[in-house]
């Protein structure tokens, strides 16, 4: 749930969007949107945000064609879908929108497919330069869970929480909702943010009290992270002024959840300035741990050099430091995942990888 | 984290069967592990507990070969292990036991990937007649979340906290923990629980106040389970003597989930009493419901058709009700997805079609 406020202003976007098929019919143009080229080739940094966005290139949805025409026409109606959505504070998911939409009275504007609908809902965060959340659109998948010395309030359709991420939570932890916008950080006792990619490796931090003993707060990534887990590590970074350190397995698609949270995804680049934490960095298992701690690995497949050789040509991964890990990789052709650091005991990781790790990283 | 008395038990029936393979040596036996075969054609119904456990065929692990001796090995290091880690009350995780292996002084007792070791634990479970959760053994994947009238105790690490799942969580619901046995359920509201398929589901049933305006106790599957999903929700039935009904899509894949709730899986039915809750019932998607609410559907897949037909043979699905559903998804060639009842309004899954349904099966 948004503020009222937020919702208003969700609103209007929408509205100016459709008022503007109208006034390019008036005007006698022919109805188009111009959408910002979604390509790794259309990417460049931004210097004052430090996160990669669109750069100039655009493609163009017009009515010149029929199949043109019935985009904007599943534009329009999708629009007014979620102007009674914000009016009625009622919210729904990408799927149902798919499935609503064999409810609508004109055949026409019905989705063929859910990634027809899933992409023209992305079309419209771009184009109106609101965010999915504030369209009260839910993801399919839910954030993950923190666990912290973190106080939040947390604003939900049955009244405020209030949570202490510690205290007021079982093992499992905080779940963190789907929009977490919701919430509002009251008291802390933080000194970093470690996200860590395994669950398995997320239970060990915590039976071992390592967000006590540090003072820091553990961030279940569960995989490559949810748009909601994403949020609300870029809000305690900003807000709270607080470092983010990544924790993940050593391999290509690891690096990949690490870059997610750091620089943000290709495909969602115009919602890097909402959701990316540029300044988080990466704490292991980096390739060159795997030489140092001498850990149990398994032999790169082919897959993964392929990934870790287009990580070598992707811009958000062009620094000295990843190009020599990526390299020292390709070189060593090994991974590891992470619970490979159990090989020297169950309180290694606590003991002495992440202490070792953050204080030579000035984190400690 | 079980109790003292569990640990103990744990303990002693893990030490046993080390002392097993001695008492085999000194008697000029060959040493040996004698476990029920695990397939299909392998598990009987037990009338009395109403679940599906394994029959009378077994089959021997014995050191009368190289490989067979290198299994009891592992199995006897395994043993030493999982008795330290419950005398030290420390626990683990499965992947995190097979690197732990690397660690030990004998080389022929380390495991050679992560499916011996999780094997081994299993065949552990089994014979000791102790679930992995006794072991303190963690699982890679937690369990999914609690929402509606329901107060709770959880026995943590930190001590003991109290918990609402309606007043004292936010709107992402009470994690359930790794292992549920932990929770003491202090009181409640509930008339019925109801387990949901997908998290989209999940977030209409809250957001409609579904469990507010039913008093129903709504339980997040995630997909196939957990087994800490499946272990609290038979506990729920067991011990607050609640009707439990299972909320999934309409296709073969989601009559596995509504099986693995009521009937087990084949793979653990040594644990079928511990976590299978046969009573409880499917409300659907039926493929009746396809039928009679006209819910957009997908056509079958020749996967899907294989699946319908193996599960037509599945004693477990070797029911009237089953046979009728499964032959006339056959016959219809079609499949639904929950969400597809967004298709008639973001309510109607609230306002018609779970009443209707309850209704006749008489749950409300």
């Amino acid at each position: 749930m948004s503020t009222k406020q937020d919702d208003e202003i969700a609103q209007e976007r929408l509205v100016d969007l459709a008022a503007e098929f109208y006034d390019q019919f008036a005007s006698g143009e022919v109805p188009h949107m111009d959408i910002p080229t979604r390509t790794k080739s259309n990417i460049v940094f931004d210097e004052e945000s430090k996160v990669w966005v669109y750069g100039d290139r655009t493609s163009t949805r017009s009515a010149n064609s029929v199949r043109g025409a019935r985009k904007l026409l599943k534009a329009a109606y999708a629009i007014e879908f979620l102007v009674n959505q914000l009016e009625a504070d009622r919210s729904s998911t990408l799927r149902e929108l798919y499935y609503l939409s064999e409810s609508w009275d004109n055949e026409e504007a019905q989705f063929s497919s859910q990634d027809e609908s899933n992409q023209l809902i992305e079309d419209l965060e771009i184009v109106s330069g609101v965010t999915r959340e504030d369209f009260h659109m839910r993801p399919e998948e839910s954030g993950a869970t923190l666990m912290g010395p973190l106080e939040l309030r947390e604003q939900t359709r049955r009244g405020e929480r209030e949570i202490h991420c510690q205290k007021d939570v079982g093992e499992g932890g905080y779940q963190i909702p789907n929009n977490p916008d919701t919430i509002d950080f009251l008291d802390h006792d933080i000194d970093f943010v470690l996200c860590v990619e395994t669950g398995g490796m997320r239970d060990r931090l915590v039976e071992n009290g390592f967000d006590e003993e540090y003072n820091c707060l553990v961030v279940h990534l569960k995989g490559q992270p949810a748009r909601a887990t994403r949020r609300i590590t870029k809000r305690l970074h900003d807000e709270l002024d607080l470092p983010v350190v990544v924790f993940t397995d050593g391999d290509p698609w690891s690096y990949r959840i690490y870059g997610s949270v750091a620089y943000g995804s290709i495909k969602s680049a115009h919602l890097s300035e909402y959701l990316a934490t540029p300044e988080a960095r990466f704490v292991g298992i980096q390739p060159e741990d795997i030489v140092e701690y001498d850990l149990p690995t398994d032999p790169l497949a082919d897959s993964d050099v392929n990934a870790l050789e287009s990580e070598l040509e992707d811009p958000r991964f062009e620094t000295d430091y990843w190009t020599e890990q990526i390299e020292l990789q390709l070189d060593i052709e090994k991974k590891a995942e992470q619970q490979a650091l159990a090989s020297r005991g169950l309180d290694f990781v606590t003991d002495t990888y992440l202490p070792e790790r953050l204080s030579t990283m000035g984190v400690l």
